[in-house]
């Protein structure tokens, strides 16, 4: 089964869009749960309980983890191991480098850490890229047009008539298919989706924006109707609490955004 | 003392534009070398006693020590931790991420590996690369025209009248300054310095490109003139012999580029 099937079977599953960020940060750990690295595994691991019945992925931030250093890296890769087999997992790192690394960037994210996708930055080009489209069975979500202020700085710059996100999924586009590529758009961009879509229908798109950065859920899934995607939400599920019931709040949370996508 | 007065006194003191590049692979360890990763680590610091009397910088490439997980980050920063303090380490992670999530990505560089500088992304805009500049005395080499031949997929594109790499450094170079902040260009586009340096002409190069990745040394420097700049080279000196003698071999590579930079 390759990743495009594990995904969208875990879409149908679970019958739901949402893909919940696990962006755990010391700073902001519930009361009840301990201010160090043991404590964050605890809570992802109830995290992960409480919320698996309404998310089809999960998807790991690996700055959080890396402000820790090794034992922030050895937690990370725990949390990966309690997701259950069904889920869909993101390592979300932005990585991309030379072909030749690269392809230790890769073998880090599927061989070490046996996420299902990465996330990758188009910045440096084809042979930057190529080295993950090895890994068969796995995914890559190239950065597009992401959710953040800054993306206005260089991804709306126009060449040939397209901005460069465009340019980008273009050309991106071309190096693997559908099975092993798909997409990051920020849902705080629905006006221009369905441009992106006209060039890219069948693959998936991780959708991030919704919640704390602002991004409208109703108005990027009408723009997007039924083409593949999921939708991430991370600090709004994650800290929907910080009393001791606060596995039961993300749960709660997560149902919420299942049944708001689901619309 | 900021980043800039320790790269440039690092210069000075060693009388050397070069930076050693730790691309350290288990698979490319000398005969002499185990294969694990005290191997690897007991490497790295024979490699780094036997250069560092010919070199400014070492840049450690994450994505060689991430390949192995939590005992890869281990000895990236015990092989940190053995730098002569008078030396300049580069963090080569090209990071970048929401500016939430660069915070992260900023701590791990800055304050866990205690690195001096960190290469980083532009591709996500300003916000992305902001929180790295919080960090006075520490610097970000941005991404601006790598070596790769990927570097011309998105970076030659032209917007307003120039190519993205330029977009890139008139925008960037406006977040921080000299002291904060300096560029990646690779040293296989020398025609396309001259440019680059009428734009900021007192920051920073870090040059890689030279050695196996065929750049031409004379040229680039050339294009140069004698504008604040690094040259990396990994392979070629790290990589020089398979023999007991690869230590001695290293250091007479690193030496013949002193020479050759000095020219």
């Amino acid at each position: 089964m390759n990743s495009y099937e594990k995904l969208t079977n875990a879409v149908v599953t679970s019958n739901s869009l949402l893909c919940v960020g696990l962006d755990s940060d010391i700073a902001r750990m519930p009361e009840s749960i301990e201010k160090n690295m043991d404590g964050i595994l605890d809570f992802n691991i109830r995290i992960i309980e409480a919320t698996a019945a309404y998310t089809a992925a999960y998807k790991i931030n690996f700055a959080f983890y890396e402000q820790y250093g090794t034992p922030g890296f050895e937690i990370l890769k725990k949390t990966i191991e309690t997701v259950p087999t069904d889920k869909f997992i993101i390592a979300d790192a932005k990585r991309g480098d030379i072909g030749n690394t690269s392809k230790s960037y890769a073998k880090s994210a599927f061989e070490y850490f046996n996420a299902d996708a990465l996330t990758v930055n188009p910045y440096m080009g084809s042979d930057s890229l190529k080295p993950f489209l090895e890994y068969e069975d796995k995914m890559i979500f190239i950065l597009a047009l992401t959710s953040n202020p800054g993306s206005a700085d260089f991804q709306h710059l126009i060449s040939d008539g397209e901005p460069l996100y465009i340019n980008v999924i273009k050309k991106t586009s071309t190096y693997g298919n559908k099975n092993n590529s798909g997409y990051v758009v920020g849902a705080t961009h629905p006006e221009e989706l369905s441009r992106i879509r006209e060039i890219i229908p069948e693959h998936f798109l991780l959708i991030p924006g919704i919640g704390t950065q602002g991004g409208d859920a109703k108005s990027i899934l009408q723009a997007n109707g039924d083409k593949p995607a999921i939708i991430n939400v991370s600090r709004d599920i994650i800290y929907q609490s910080s009393l001791d019931i606060f596995a039961e709040a993300a749960a709660g949370r997560a149902k919420y955004y299942q049944e708001l996508f689901n619309e």
